[in-house]
């Protein structure tokens, strides 16, 4: 393997809390990019030389060398920039369909996530800022008051229309004047992801696909019963 | 008024905790039956001596006398038992819309209800009966064995395949050997809505209907995660 990425994912396999255990001994790592050393005569679509990305679950990619059948793999342009193509399966898919397959959103609309520091919420601003959408970024406090500053600049920079720190997403939103969030998109739970749905619109969709809090979410009844929001989540 | 109800949401209301404030001085209650003592010149539809229940939100039922306007009140036939009739107006179309409206439940398949020897669950049980649908009825456990098992009898009697006690549903659902609920309605919340979430079908719905253990609902980010299951609320 030329890289493979280190998911949160791969850490919950290797500790054994992800639904899918591999048959042991395995190798770990989801993500990766290689390089094809040698072909088997069979293969047809790949040559010595090419770049490629695993596409089926539980491949193993934190390795230097491995066997694997074809079909398992998907040949990528060998100047996609390594550490590009070494996260290319999981997450930049995986912000492109939180993003379109839960609210239809329009240009003007606002959304917002937590963990917004985390690759597939870097991810996440920049498709949103390209459709048009105000992405309000969550992230938990910095050790001080400079690194605060520096990762707001830089998610601005991504896409991010307002960055608040956790525990203060409602005075974010207030000072922004910004329309609530239609769609909050949570990768945090316990108290955050709360505070995310509080701060949704009524009728609006909180999407829960991470849990690094590593406590439950707590919803009060009265914001799916008289805000009518709807809690789904995204594997 | 012949008889007006007393439900959970009237005393909410009275306690300033429900978002549908009349303005004061008021008279309280959502639902009853009364009979027509006198009507004005424009009144074609209601005669003196019919019974009619309220079709409008707050009208205020809790009165001897009251002076409404026609369109609010819908004329009932004046031999419906006077219970039936001044409880008519919100919880059975509750029942049947929790049934009707999120999940659509084939015969054999289970539903899971917390509060179960609530009026709504009460009617719950009876619709699910008449669809051919299993429902795992779910209550507080009361102040002796024997009280149990005479709410266990009256439920099973109504409609119910299963009578659990709150935090034993696990277990119930074993022992009876249905097939794991594909619904899941609950006016509870807390302890006992998070208990039914983990007791649902991979890709099941929750419906959250009522807080009355005045707790958050505690979701753990897996069961929306790996579970896939969607969480909605309803009024």
């Amino acid at each position: 393997m030329l890289a493979a990425a280190v998911n949160p994912s791969d850490i919950n396999t290797i500790e054994g809390k992800y639904p899918l255990a591999p048959a042991t001994p395995a190798v770990a790592g989801f993500e990766g990019v290689g390089v094809v050393e040698a072909v088997g005569a069979g293969v047809s679509r790949q040559r010595v030389g090419d770049h490629v990305v695993p596409i089926e679950h539980g491949q193993g990619t934190w390795c230097t060398l491995g066997r694997f059948q074809e079909r398992s793999w998907y040949r990528v342009p060998a100047d996609l920039p390594t550490a590009a193509a070494g996260a290319l399966v999981i997450n930049p898919p995986t912000a492109l369909r939180l993003l379109e397959e839960f609210v239809p959103l329009r240009p003007g609309d606002s959304i917002a996530l937590t963990g917004a520091s985390s690759a597939v919420g870097r991810y996440l601003l920049q498709l949103a800022r390209w459709r048009g959408v105000n992405a309000v970024a969550v992230v938990r406090a910095r050790r001080d008051a400079a690194a605060d500053a520096a990762l707001a600049a830089e998610l601005k920079a991504l896409g991010a229309a307002v960055v608040s720190r956790e525990g203060a997403l409602r005075e974010a939103l207030a000072e922004a004047g910004l329309p609530p969030p239609v769609l909050g998109l949570d990768c945090v739970a316990g108290e955050a992801g709360g505070e995310l749905a509080r701060a949704l619109a009524p009728g609006g969709t909180l999407v829960v696909y991470g849990g690094m809090a590593q406590a439950s979410l707590k919803l009060p009844p009265s914001l799916l019963i008289f805000k009518n929001l709807t809690v789904r989540g995204f594997w």
